[in-house]
């Protein structure tokens, strides 16, 4: 934490590059390289100043014009002294100064270094760290929605909020054990401890089952279209995913991130994997029977099955045994040609049944509101937190389970003191989320090592 | 002019992201949707100063929390106010910024369009603008060097000296008209005059010498390695590249732009075709007969001929024939093994004759001295001016065309008058370089036509 560290926060190949220094030598060593047209030393510059001047290399030669932002602690993103430095956006020129920086004496930065000392600085809490990270890749409404209510701290009063509560019933306790000891009598009436319990609970119940909604609003909801050749499966597929070429994908370097056959459907992402694209490499087409296929079914949790004449009952039987555990929607194509609705009375009866031209664009909009039902984000409402994260679904139910054991002592009578510990880490495990009380380095590891370099 | 500009200048999928605006309502604009913890609005702010705070759309959902960099008139990149947003680097919240900014009223901005503004505003000139784009783009110390140099105005100060000495032959020329006019008398000494205009000459001239080695810094040049198979060609490219890794190229994003099989010798950019490649892809392999390999020798400027036995003279004589235009370097390899130099009589004696053992990694400092040298950088120092625009170079070509009309005129007595008209073209030819006249608007679109957005 004493050191300096630098890194590039932004792909070379753009414009503009920028990279960040911090730690308390940052000033110093910039002003050992950068010259403005004013000879000013940044050593005297207030923080929250810009500087425009010029960077040279060891042997005195320019490296480039740039601009530097200037913070002095504790205002700045990590809490410490930090410069920023805005330069062209080549390569050659951001390891030319990153070079230089690193001889000055700068370390180089490793993944999410910038935002760990943020959190080591008392700047943001572990949660709003993680945030951080969710932020940069958030690519649907809801992916952003989720992260940047974690990021403004929305989580992290909830939690604080839970802790209250909690340490209210503790309290409680203490003082029935202290009531008990001097009127000797056993147990007070715990009706009101009991429903502080239960409704704490509830809560963190509630935050466990949004775990199921935040991965899919994360990694997105994995529809397979399946169905005969020449069923009009890419036609579908192209008529589900609009073109939402994003306005950024136009500069140089950044249509590689562009993940294709995706599509937002009211703020959530939807990956559609085309299976159409699998049958063309194989020479024995089978109706379903492709091993490929049956893979990428198993990967999905949303099942499109297109059909344009009435399925036999061997393909319906292989439908129903393929989708289980999963979520089908009967889409009948080509309802321009054939309306009549097809017999697949087989199956349950609360399959949706979608007619659709692809061809001629009409039922999609119907089509995509049952894709929507189908991942049942019932509970996916923009103001109610969502938990994304792995670690903190593992804290809460942990702390569920601890905080059940309390429950069951308060219905079975069990003394206070001996309920207090399991109170104790049901407040340890909430606390971890946010890391409030001393976090384990491998835990900072394990939640740094997956940020980008420069954040 | 008028209107207010917006671009991305970074591209998506770093830490942070960068999207510049500028023009007249920038901060009008950034302060209807920014708010910093103390609602101080922008308008009132200073230029050069930095702002934290949020961005939020047009439902008054918070965008993301940005670092806003404020800069006014005449004191920013294009001369015009501006402000800089630093959000984090993600798609979702870059494209969300830029549609908030053009539903406020700006327009999104086209290729360089930000450096064109800086040239209509006088903050630079026009070879200055196009350096901007070669210094993004720079991949080599060469080419940064000349880059910068450009971007520093060298070359714009080495114009305005021949301007200069171009307008002191203009007034001495008019002076000799006056005189004549006066005294009658027909001619004066023209003896300084013809010097005066030579010296001119021979500093253009210089200046087109450059352009060869302009191109060879800017594209690099390029080297084809043939040779039978098994003899060597893979592990000598491999020697050839050392790893330069880009410390930036750990980034995220950025590996895309790594071009494979270059490398750098004494700062100039040698791009190694490897012909080995090549071969495996095709069936039946001879000597050296195989189209693909053909052409891309035709593509290369210098040969590396790896042998290790005795060529054949049929081997020789089409070698000879490949090479008729190029630099061919003869590299003798598996020198552990066979240190017996071959005869390759019938090949020029100025063929450079390279021993080495791509094995055992000796002879490879030597062979890049040969390389080095077969690349005709003689006029490459690094504090001369090197031409490396095509735009350049036929403008200066006029200018020598029109001045060496002025000095056939004054060496065949020419009158005065006559020879204004040529030195009036000359100037304007110089001018054109740094645009102080006024410019066609389709040379301006020729020039930011392949710039990158945002710059």
């Amino acid at each position: 934490m004493h050191d300096t560290i630098c890194a590039p926060s932004t792909p070379a190949g753009g414009a503009i590059g920028i990279i960040r220094v911090s730690g308390p030598q940052s000033i110093e060593f910039a002003d050992r390289f950068f010259t403005s047209p004013f000879r000013q030393p940044l050593a005297t510059a207030k923080g929250q100043t810009l500087h425009f001047g010029t960077l040279t290399d060891a042997d005195g030669n320019i490296i480039d014009e740039v601009l530097l932002s200037l913070f002095r602690a504790p205002h700045s993103y990590t809490g410490e002294d930090a410069i920023e430095i805005s330069c062209h956006g080549s390569r050659f020129i951001m390891n030319a100064i990153m070079e230089r920086l690193i001889q000055l004496g700068c370390r180089q930065a490793q993944p999410g270094e910038y935002t760990k000392r943020a959190f080591l600085n008392g700047k943001i809490d572990l949660s709003q760290a993680e945030a951080v990270a969710d932020l940069i890749a958030s690519n649907s409404r809801a992916s952003h929605r989720t992260a940047m209510s974690q990021l403004r701290g929305h989580f992290s009063s909830e939690l604080s909020q839970l802790r209250e509560h909690l340490l209210k019933l503790t309290s409680l306790l203490e003082l029935e054990l202290d009531f008990s000891e001097h009127e000797d009598l056993e147990f007070a009436d715990r009706s009101e401890l009991l429903h502080l319990a239960q409704s704490i609970s509830d809560h963190i119940s509630q935050l466990i089952r949004s775990f199921r909604t935040g991965q899919a609003i994360k990694q997105g909801i994995p529809v397979a279209i399946v169905g005969k050749t020449n069923v009009g499966k890419s036609t579908l597929l192209n008529q589900l995913l609009h073109d939402e070429r994003a306005i950024v994908s136009d500069i140089h370097g950044t249509t590689r991130d562009v993940i294709e056959d995706t599509t937002d459907i009211n703020g959530i992402t939807f990956r559609f994997i085309d299976t159409a694209g699998i049958r063309q490499t194989t020479d024995t087409v089978e109706s379903l029977g492709i091993e490929r296929t049956y893979k990428k079914i198993g990967e999905a949790s949303i099942i499109l099955w297109v059909i344009d004449e009435q399925p036999e009952p061997k393909d319906i039987a292989e439908i129903q045994r393929l989708t289980e555990e999963k979520s089908l929607i009967i889409v009948q194509n080509k309802i321009d040609k054939d309306n009549h609705r097809f017999s697949v009375t087989t199956l349950s009866h609360s399959v949706p049944y979608i007619p659709i031209s692809a061809k001629q664009c009409s039922g999609i909009s119907e089509l995509e509101s049952a894709i929507y039902s189908a991942a049942h984000l019932d509970n996916w409402q923009e103001n109610t937190t969502i938990i994304t994260h792995a670690r903190h679904y593992e804290a809460l139910l942990r702390a569920k389970e601890s905080l059940s054991r309390v429950i069951n002592g308060l219905q079975n009578q069990l003394y206070s003191d001996l309920l207090a510990e399991d109170l104790r880490i049901t407040l340890s495990h909430l606390g971890d989320i946010t890391g409030g009380t001393i976090t384990p380095n491998e835990t900072l590891q394990n939640i740094f090592k997956n940020f980008c370099v420069g954040k």
